[in-house]
């Protein structure tokens, strides 16, 4: 996602309980049952707001104030900057046009904590964040007070109409909200490395070593298919419109490489052989001199590789689905593997087929490390698990599905201007929050990134 | 091309002219007749043989021995590095394992003129190709006969089994050559644009001045329809397989954007406003300070646009096709006039449709700049004119079509390492040779990419 | 001072009370006249050590967790790391090697606040001091507490002998305290000058606007000279050894350069006009673009200069001594002017010659920029005024004084290693700890460096 | 000498042959003698230009047109560059203001080979010499006739009262090009070594292996010395004012360092251990893993180093003295030997002193390289030996000495503008032509240059 988050052009997007829907459905009721119907959309989207603000918080929580200061590179933010600008982002596109007599908290936040809209003004620059000691990590914390007060308020207070207006929004908010609480773990991941110290972002759990099934494919057929989002609940604007696509006879792997399968490849030249690599990767390898993931480090003394991770260093899980490896090293891998990549289409209308598992999310089990798979002795061959550990690189560009238009003025900046240079990776990872997975979910970075939990899933075709 | 070329999987390509076909077709004749088919075969190859290398050295006459060694960015080669690097093409893959006996004319030259092939062992550094003052240009002119020699002497005596290994082999070679040529005049345009005193190819030619015809449209059903090469006749690998892909109903302009055009774009701000551009596109124009084409420059005393062209600097000519745009000008141009650019499907389908108009190679005409276009009187909506003068961007990323499998060893080096990263082009333009120009060929270059003729054709959803 | 600090090689360095030297004068006294002499030693040596570290913070109070982290560029250090590196001094130069028992307060500090000392061990990378969120200022505070209530310790127990040890080197890390206190400010103000918001450090002060005296000069005959430190009092080893050198005969300005001289070098095309500058300098103002003095903005809507300060943004003061200049805009002014910088034998000369006055330090009167001159109606050609208030370029590259040998060990690091590619300064500026500054004080930064209090004083030959 | 040439200030200079000064001592003299003196000073005067003009020839003749053109880093210039830059100082300085109706060759040449002087106009950047394919090195053969045939004619033509306006001028043009000439040398010699196969200047010579003579010292009781040219023959202004300084007693080594005892230093750890190292240098070594001299490589067939010259490549010889070594690796090796670099006033004052031998310059031997030297037999310890193989860095700062003005235009921009961040080396090396070696010359280079023959002679306090 280019470090940054996209969301949903508003007009189109279907929040989760949309209570305009509901209303024309009930709309032969009496005034008392419209009114305990609107109660309840207010009630319940509150609720939600309350529950995602509040999840921000929680993951802030570790981080003292000189913490979530940290920038470690232009592509991170600071943890202090990602909860004051998904705070900014309800305050500039709900409450200033839709709460009258709304003051901002603080005029210069506008400046301070726009991302990326051109229509919204000038806006300081992205690798300048971790100096912007002020606000202190208190003062930000006050403003979100200041905005969910504000917010509640207005929610609060909302009709038929103006919940109509102001659930997309909210909506939209939210799942903002969401990209930045797993951009918050992956920006502070990526700082903690850099203390030469390695601290811990959350104290190590206890884990039971276990073997990771078997790998195997299950086969699609293919033809004319149908992806994109269908309506139903929230979507972004990149994942539509919906259409028809054509697929070629495909396999997909059961699940995805674990770190046993990358470290055979290592160990077979992994690293040392061009011609697994597309010539881009191979470059990047030699002048970066990448010799495995990142955050893997050699240890000399054990002769084996520890990994960092929000728990800690330790050592690397054979057993765990290999992550924070960039598409050219996904797809090195799957050369050597005699493999390919899926493609997007390929990998959502396996997710849609009633044959994928989802592994849930971060939100439900606060694990920030992918899981090794078990075993559960059910045929590996009838579907697709772990879904939702990692995600998955896929050998599609990030282009605009046909006839995609972008929404005119700021809304309309946030997916469609980034669909270059760009790749596609699907599913979600044990930093995405419950609620966030779906399968026509369009993530996507540049193909050298490695700081998010990015794996591998194999294909062939069939 | 990544500033290199690309070449075919031999494996399976179809040369223009292929004796082994032949041969079948033709077993039940008498040896009389077999031996006067293999000898008009030989003729023929020996003559497309001498008639490429020939242009290669026509291009390279007029520049100096200083001239030809000149390279002004890493992507661009030395005038005597691409005669030079062919000539190893050749060598390498022709000569060295086909004519017995023969002995390589420097063994230095395996490392200094190999491009990109890993495969083929170490190579010189690409962006000090322009510190060879060794070999001399006459060094080089040398070693050119001395494998054109060799080459006649293996063609000359070739029996029909021969012919059929070495025919695809050198169409190969050829084509490779004939990128080398586009790339030759590329190179040294912008070269020569860096000198102070921006010094000519060649002389200006004069040509009658020329409204250029409207901008028109012409319909396509769509539908599911079949892109890739055919078969007939060679191509790369990467132009394959030949598939079946799905199209909505759309349109395609009927000619290139012209510099007019162009004009009312800048003079509409174009270079100034951020919602034209993808993100990428507007950081690139904020950090380089583009306010136009390559090559442009604004002149203050006639208030007027000049142009550096390989005839050297003039007006701009509001009738021409605007050339030397990246992709994120295209892209920005296409935003601004309300359409989008086509994908490479939707470009080739319209190609084959029979509604397009072939406009020639720069082979036939010696104009290193492409032409306005003739307002013919004809019905405009009925075809595409002018495809041929500028490499026309799409809205499609460099990927592999289904099924695409690299070659194993070097041969596989060519294409489908540099699939990421970059966008497709298609047409061809007036540096491109005859013969050269095909519906399924695939360019490739980078989104940033402006010293090759590219320009601009619209496209919209119908 | 390259950023850093120099400190002295303690063997040589006399402090500035040394209870050994007072001890062989009173060695006719009865134990109890020793003993109290003892006890008077320790009790000012205990003085002076809280007293300077309880300057650091005083210093550091105003400045946030969040702020004390900033680093804003390569050569600038976080106020926290500061406030640690020189606790750190103390912990490694005097509480390990001398006080039995003494446990660090921890251990991974040695690796965190090493600042170059080869000899003593791996150290973190300077660039990124920012990063090191944790320890947070916090625990840093501790650590000083820590530190402090050691050395108190050793101090109160410390018998004739032991003080005869600890004495210089005590002195060496206050003196090297007071230095950091220096490069605290001038690096807190780049960091916040680079704060969209400019904040400030310390509220705006008031003050009454004034006249500087008229520009005059001194006249010094010149000869044969002493110059270095003599040995009365702590000095750096860089100040020694005292030697003889020779002078021409050459006048100094009365007082340094003001802001309203330096806005009329500006007027007359000084950062436009090639002829003023050293061509390295030149290169310089045009890659950089330099304008003005660091830290000046011209405001359009007032057509005016304003001028960023540690009490916050405001109009530059004519009367006020021109700061934040680098050496080449020193020696371009000076050129301007038809003079030229001064040597630093002149400086010291004139500095040491009875005609001199001190401006005092900044500990007195916590007014974080330089003042504007008084005329107080004397005769301004007797004397030099204004010494203390800027740091003054000299035209001296910084070299070992003849004789100069470092001391073996860490401690020989402090000096002799940056003597390549530095010029030096003299004097002492508004930043400046009150008794840090002397005539024979050697200051030294690279010749672009302009982020500390650095001004300009004129010379000529007579 | 920054990668450039510094010239004389051409008023204050004495040129080798003054036919003023002669004119007036010969003041009694009949016409006739005056006429034969005349003549007799045009003759040497343009025998001297002949001759000088003529060995930049004689040194480019081995060079292609595309060897001319070579630029491998921006501090290097091509050889076609230097041929035409010193014939363009005839043409600025010389013919266009002095030679009635004079037209310059090509209006363009100023542009293109003006090196560095703001006040002669606008240039072409120094960095993209090497892209000056136009004009060809042909027509620099053509630029140096036509100015040479231009100067002849200016020559042949002067009276007494020309003469002695042109003779100072004149001997300035051919003191700057000499300095070209080695320039011409140590730059073509770079650009070889960036070729893959290291290509000789010329051919191989052989000689005879020798030890060098023990390295001993000679003593120096110093005191009031004067240094600075004395006004007899041809100097650069940097050269001057002649002034006293005062000196301590110094010894200095008869002969330089040689490879072997470099070797010494290098198995001794002297590029691993930080404590000999300026930290600048250090930070070099580590940043740019220097091992050894540049172009030294080290053969691992061999268990060798090998170093590549103006011959070819080959082994070390240890009795050579050791040379491309930086300032920072000077004084790195003087630590490691517990000594020191000599101060430029020490070194002239020994020059000067009738116990230093001249070795002789380049032109008389066409041996571009360092010699060994000869063990004579003599008294080592009585004279200093080997000066003018290798320029030998000294412990000085390049600065003004005490009264130096730059004269004003462009004449004043060969020196003074240079005197920043510069280290002086005094002597001469194998690349020095015959007659541009003096006691009294100042040459000066970065401390990280090593491309010149600058090697080492060390010092001590006595």
């Amino acid at each position: 996602m280019n470090g940054t988050i996209t969301i949903d052009a508003a007009a189109g997007a279907a929040p989760a309980n949309d209570p305009a829907d509901h209303g024309q459905a009930d709309s032969g009721q009496a005034d008392g049952g419209q009114a305990d119907h609107n109660r309840a959309a207010r009630e319940a989207l509150l609720a939600g707001y309350q529950t995602v603000r509040q999840l921000t918080e929680t993951l802030a929580a570790p981080l003292s104030p000189e913490d979530q200061q940290l920038q470690s590179m232009p592509d991170a933010s600071p943890a202090k900057w990602h909860r004051a600008h998904v705070t900014w982002f309800f305050e500039t596109f709900v409450l200033q046009p839709h709460k009258p007599g709304y003051c901002v908290f603080d005029e210069h936040f506008n400046y301070l904590f726009n991302s990326y809209y051109e229509a919204v003004g000038a806006r300081h620059p992205r690798p300048e964040r971790g100096l912007l000691s002020r606000p202190t990590a208190s003062t930000v914390t006050q403003y979100r007070h200041y905005v969910d007060a504000a917010m509640t308020d207005l929610l609060d207070c909302a009709d038929a109409a103006a919940l109509s207006t102001l659930a997309p929004l909210v909506a939209l908010g939210l799942a903002h909200e969401q990209q930045h609480q797993e951009l918050l773990l992956t920006d502070i991941k990526h700082a903690f490395s850099k203390h030469p110290f390695a601290p811990a972002y959350q104290p190590p759990q206890s884990f039971s070593r276990e073997e990771s099934p078997a790998l195997d494919f299950v086969d699609f057929a293919g033809g004319i298919v149908e992806i994109g989002h269908d309506g139903h609940g929230f979507a972004f604007d990149n994942e539509g419109p919906r259409h028809l696509t054509l697929l070629s006879p495909y396999r997909l792997a059961t699940r995805p490489v674990t770190c046993g399968e990358y470290l055979a490849f290592m160990a077979d030249g992994g690293y040392a052989r061009p011609d697994f690599w597309l010539s881009d990767g191979w470059a990047l390898v030699q002048r970066e001199g990448w010799q495995a993931p990142l955050y893997w480090t050699h240890d000399p003394h054990h002769e084996s590789w520890q990994v960092f991770t929000l728990t800690g260093r330790r050592a690397v899980d054979p057993a765990e689905p290999v992550c924070h490896v960039s598409f050219y090293e996904a797809a090195a891998y799957a050369a050597w593997a005699g493999k390919r990549l899926p493609t997007e289409a390929e990998w959502e209308h396996a997710a849609v087929s009633g044959r994928a598992e989802h592994a849930g999310g971060f939100l439900d089990r606060l694990h920030p490390h992918p899981r090794p798979l078990h075993d559960d002795g059910g045929d590996p061959a009838s579907r697709l698990r772990g879904y939702g550990e990692v995600w998955e690189w896929t050998r599609s560009s990030y282009e605009p599905y046909p006839g995609f238009k972008p929404v005119a003025g700021a809304i309309g900046e946030y997916n469609g201007k980034f669909m270059v240079s760009q790749i596609v990776l699907r599913g979600g990872s044990c930093a995405t929050p419950h609620g966030h997975i779906r399968p026509s979910y369009r993530n996507f970075f540049p193909p050298a990134a490695r700081w998010q939990f990015s794996g591998i899933r194999l294909a062939e075709d069939l």
